[in-house]
């Protein structure tokens, strides 16, 4: 079993920056093993949505150095499922079995080995029920980054048992698409789970019709938020690949009062 | 008087992170201790909130390896209070002498010696009137993390004779527990300013009637949210050892209305 | 043309901290430059607010170490606004051309060069048309960091043919000074683009009378918060070295219904 990746730790939760978890976590890495550099992705996934999570860790984890990437999203914490870390072609992804961790492993090179995190030793010294970022995933992330091999860790767990999370709905036929509001970012922007191939089904047009809560507003298609005037909807390929609406220098989700999990159906206007 | 701290800097504030003031001290930092590691605790605390800071300080802290715990919730900037360094057996803390450090201190082990921040060749060049974080607090955190003694830091002070915060309301009697909420997180868990042993004042029962606003509710004693469905108010021991009221995957402090300081009442339900 | 700025990387952007854009770029920085630090500033400035963005970097810059200060607020993306990067005495400037760096510039002794960031060989290998910072601004500021030179970073600028903003209104005449809110911190303090002079121009008063919105108040001029009781409204000379108006442990923004921007109307009261 590979190990030893060649830098830190990146750090994912939905733990907020007001309360001191993260710094408890960061605290406790640094306590295990000196040094090691911790890159913060977000801790600002909102409570519990392991959904977000997962897309937020797939789309940002390929531009970071191989590393551990320790991840705790975690409605489930003190019930039955695991915890696991989880091996890709060059990082280890650590946190619950719940979902969260797989879109990321896709988009590392796919899951190598996996190993459920059992062995106490590796654990802090009291394992709360309610808190196992600081208690499991950071002792275990920290001994990772230091080089600890991973079949140290635990229990191996076939990749097949990973807990996955359902595909987003993304369905197309006779000229229509009916796709899944995949993100919302803090511009507003409306990522859909699709790529450029949904416009090809589409006959690649210059304008869509674009359907959400039962209204219908036509979007030109464009490059940037620019293709449109300020103001305007504009439908665009966003720097994750993904098709995704905006306004230019205004928020898409505000205006189409849609979000994550929300369908959307895509056509062409009719002349 | 011990000194040299093994590690770097942690930083609590209540600045914020939308203005520059948290970089700015650090810029400082970076400036007299090149190389420095700073640990940021949070940046969040709400505006002059002394009570609050000393909260997360004192439950984050002991997770920290030794280190000068830089922090400054300050709202007397400027005026008579002192600024203060203190010393624990592995740690030093420096900001205002208002209250903010002293539950941290206990926490770390107690406070051994203190010193007024009063060096004026410590400082910045120039001081201002209103941001003694940057000016004061983190030139002598640098420092100090840089392995300047204590006792240089200004003049000695008793410990005896720094601020303290009142002890939180906790008192039990006829199996009835009156007790104020210490804080809430950012998942909206309330937990109470007691341990266990209030549980054992009641008898250590299945379940409470905790009484907030005038209101009422029969609350399960489990060991995790999952003790109970989702939706539901559960009352356990969370994981900085305070008994705490939370909402499986919900808010606990928006179901009851309550926020820190306020008083609760836990009485075992009559049959 | 110099280079080697002697410190790392501070950053500063519009991205919010709920994504995965700034760890992205922080990831792109990580692969070129290696153990590069990399100082946040602010990712919370509100989208696409190019002034405030310069306000805030004129006031801390002068604060941290030499470096190469990588800042994106940058709602032209995609358009035709160059990507620049502005060697200053010290340190390198790296973002859009768009009026973002001129006050943080001047603040930092002056622009010495400029280039156009149009080597291709230093930006992402697939370059997006609206994450710029991903792509263009974090790949050139990490190698700049790295120590490549300057003249290597694309085709040179002349200085003066920066975008520049305009300079905020501050006039005053006749014991009267009208003057616009440059900028309002977390706390709500107002403060004003203007320095100790325009209290001279009015003959450095006990108070002022301020006018917003139509409404007058009376103020008293102070050292800091604290020169007026808890609740009530002071003016005093800010850690910018301006002048600035606060709520005793209050918000001066929310007590006035004033923002960046606005006119504010500075007079003598009348006896």
């Amino acid at each position: 079993m590979e190990s030893r990746p060649s830098d830190g730790i990146s750090f994912t939760t939905d733990y907020g920056t007001a309360d001191g978890f993260v710094a408890a976590c960061k605290g406790v890495i640094a306590t295990i093993a000196p040094g090691t550099t911790v890159l913060d992705v977000t801790h600002q996934i909102p409570p519990g949505d392991i959904r977000r999570g997962a897309v937020v860790l797939a789309q940002t984890l390929p531009y970071l150095p191989p590393a551990v990437h320790l991840a705790v999203v975690d409605p489930g914490v003190g019930t039955a499922r695991r915890p696991v870390a989880v091996q890709t072609p060059a990082s280890i992804l650590v946190g619950p079995d719940n979902g969260l961790l797989g879109w990321a492993a896709e988009a590392l090179g796919g899951a190598r080995d996996a190993v459920v995190l059992d062995r106490r030793a590796w654990h802090g010294a009291r394992v709360s029920r309610t808190f196992h970022g600081r208690d499991i995933f950071a002792p275990v992330a920290a001994r990772l980054a230091a080089g600890a091999p991973l079949d140290q860790a635990g229990t191996p767990l076939p990749v097949t048992e990973l807990v996955t999370l359902a595909d987003p709905v993304c369905r197309g036929s006779d000229g229509q698409v009916e796709v899944e509001v995949l993100t919302v970012d803090g511009f507003g922007n409306v990522a859909l789970a699709a790529g450029t191939s949904i416009l090809a089904e589409l006959g690649n047009p210059d304008e869509v019709t674009v359907t959400t809560a039962g209204r219908d507003v036509v979007v030109t298609v464009g490059e940037t938020f620019d293709s449109v005037p300020a103001g305007d909807l504009v439908l665009y390929v966003d720097s994750a690949d993904l098709v995704t609406l905006a306004v230019n220098t205004g928020s898409a989700a505000q205006r189409l009062g849609t979000g994550a999990g929300d369908l959307v159906r895509l056509t062409v206007p009719a002349f």
